[in-house]
């Protein structure tokens, strides 16, 4: 089976490139002795988050449903990146109960006391991370916030008191912002600020008496970054295994890097206006535009031949729900006007995105050969 | 069971506001003695689909997935209505040799050609309607356009040879550019304009010998504003079962007719950016920024309370992949600290694309008591 003999849109993993990917990080961090927590939120997907790490080594999630997917596949290390609210209680009861080592992550003293209360209630063991807010960008308290310790205060201070109840087992942050820098100097500057205000806020803990192991990082752009891990235990990053054009347009990686991309079949043409049509519409390919900020707008996506590789300046102008309009990038004039039925590649914009529209990977190694379908899965 | 007690984020359906919606599309073709043949690419639900017409009634797909599971719950009539390609040849044929009586699309003397050739061999009878381009939005002949006569030799002329092999059964349009009309008059237009040129199309073949009996037009914009439908036989709408903020941006309906919303939880706030962080995201929402072009730009959508009532001014400004972020549209500091755990309810941009991100519709009629769990489907 090849690549060929598929009906389109098909999401199509190149696993070489992932590997390539995943040991670029691996290198990178190993000198630093930090621990890898991959985000599975990209991938969903037990085959693609074993080639990061095997079952069992640590993990983060970014719903309940991928901590119980990642649990039945032997995954037990689970962090779950997304504030807890009371509403959950019960779904996170039930991982532990099945064995998850789930860790928690809450930035206000009202979900910190509606979880000591229920954990002291039913004798669960749940360590949590305060979520620090290093670049205002989403979440969580600044590192010295008053409230930091606050919140603290409803918890455990760890040591001789963890493995009962509610504890205080450490701080996380994600420099979101890094995904707007436009330098590898700016990228810099974001990771250092990310490093220096999760092991401040660490530090405050600890001078207060908690023992706060965890200081917990992460996004694809700081992890590949940072000068300095100093005082960091862990690094969370999910898209540095596919890459995407975003990271791309940041300067994370060439386009050669992408590993994952959207198969689909040329079906009409509107020839003055030098447009192909496609059967991969913002169905296949996701509404994200992420690259309509950067300095280079790449549409939809970039537009590569069968093999993957870019067409000169053709990228997929606009999308209906199951068509897609592929043109020259400024000169429609020049769209090549493949016939009918050509098979092209799409690298998406956001990899997180394009990869939840659909429900399994069809993995190539390098070729159009087909050799496994991976599945993955969505909702909550 | 009601909406208090489940975990977030949830679709949420309002039947009521959906069987309303139905009854004012139905209302308003019944005169005109038109087909409606409801586009499934906005529902993907028997148990939605089958509310607009009991299985067996015509309906539109966009893709072959949908035209198979709307076969097997008992759905026959069924419009494939994007162009085919050689390369989906052997899975219309499975469809056909199930008893699915499809009609397909296209708009170029090549796919047209392989159709023909293919329905020879195999002997199989497939209506084929050509795609017109009225409004320079997407696929599609203009209705004046002499490769209309070389498309349509390429099939049969219907009459005494319907039912052997490929045959030209008509023409199709959608008036896409309808979502971009800031105005009832200008829909009005638009439909007008669909209309003239699908009649035109249907007209110059009807001269050449074809029967081509079907005149398919449709947008939910044009099938309300229309103010003639003569000639046509068909219209295809599909968002007009739910609404959504787009539809409410042109005019087409009020916030108080969209059916369906998105149910989340407050996780987390930021005060002093007048933020309130919750767990519907990206993921929940989609990507889709519909309103951005429009006059009141909704960002990824409105507020509502737990009942579905709009809060003043309030949106999801932005959105990561599982938080999103709401606050006032042009004074943060207005914006309510509601207390964490606190739900509420974001109508969408644009219902097909909100929809898609999840596997289920959790249906409520008028108030918070859920009253049934809809599957729906996705992917290819």
């Amino acid at each position: 089976m090849n690549l060929q003999a598929l009906e389109t849109p098909v999401l199509v993993l190149d696993r070489l490139k992932m590997e390539r990917n995943i040991a670029r990080l691996r290198d990178r961090l190993a000198p630093s002795g930090v621990t890898l927590r991959p985000h599975a939120k990209t991938n969903k997907s037990a085959d693609v988050a074993s080639r990061i790490g095997a079952p069992g080594t640590p993990i983060t999630v970014s719903t309940l449903k991928e901590a119980g997917y990642f649990l039945d596949h032997g995954w037990r290390d689970i962090l779950y990146a997304v504030g807890i609210v009371p509403s959950k209680l019960p779904h996170v009861e039930d991982l532990v109960r099945r064995g998850a080592a789930l860790t928690l992550l809450l930035d206000n003293v009202e979900a910190a006391h509606a979880l000591a209360a229920w954990c002291r209630e039913r004798a669960l063991n749940v360590p949590v991370l305060i979520e620090i807010d290093t670049d205002g960008h989403r979440s969580g308290v600044k590192p010295a916030d008053p409230a930091l310790l606050d919140i603290a205060a409803a918890l455990g201070k760890g040591g001789k008191d963890e493995g009962t109840g509610a504890w205080l087992a450490g701080v996380l942050t994600h420099a979101g912002d890094s995904y707007n820098c436009r330098s590898a100097e700016a990228i810099e500057a974001v990771a250092e600020q990310e490093r220096a205000g999760a092991v401040q806020a660490a530090e405050r803990l600890r001078a207060a008496g908690y023992r706060a192991p965890v200081v917990s990082i992460g996004s694809t752009p700081t992890a590949h970054f940072a000068r300095s891990l100093e005082g960091v235990t862990e690094v969370r990053a999910g898209v540095f295994v596919f890459f995407d054009l975003v990271m791309h347009g940041i300067g994370v990686c060439n386009t050669d890097d992408i590993a994952l991309s959207v198969l689909c079949t040329v079906i009409g043409h509107q020839r003055e206006k030098g447009w192909l049509i496609t059967d991969a519409g913002w169905m296949a390919m996701s509404r994200d535009r992420g690259t309509a900020k950067q300095p280079v707008d790449q549409g939809y996506g970039l537009v590569c031949d069968i093999d993957g590789k870019p067409l000169p300046e053709l990228v997929m102008v606009d999308a209906n729900q199951e068509h897609g309009i592929v043109s020259h990038r400024t000169d429609p004039s020049a769209t090549p006007m493949f016939p009918v039925g050509t098979l092209l590649r799409v690298l998406p914009n956001h990899a997180c995105a394009t990869g939840a529209q659909h429900g399994a990977y069809t993995v190539v190694a390098g070729s159009t050969a087909v050799e496994a379908q991976w599945p993955r899965f969505g909702g909550w």
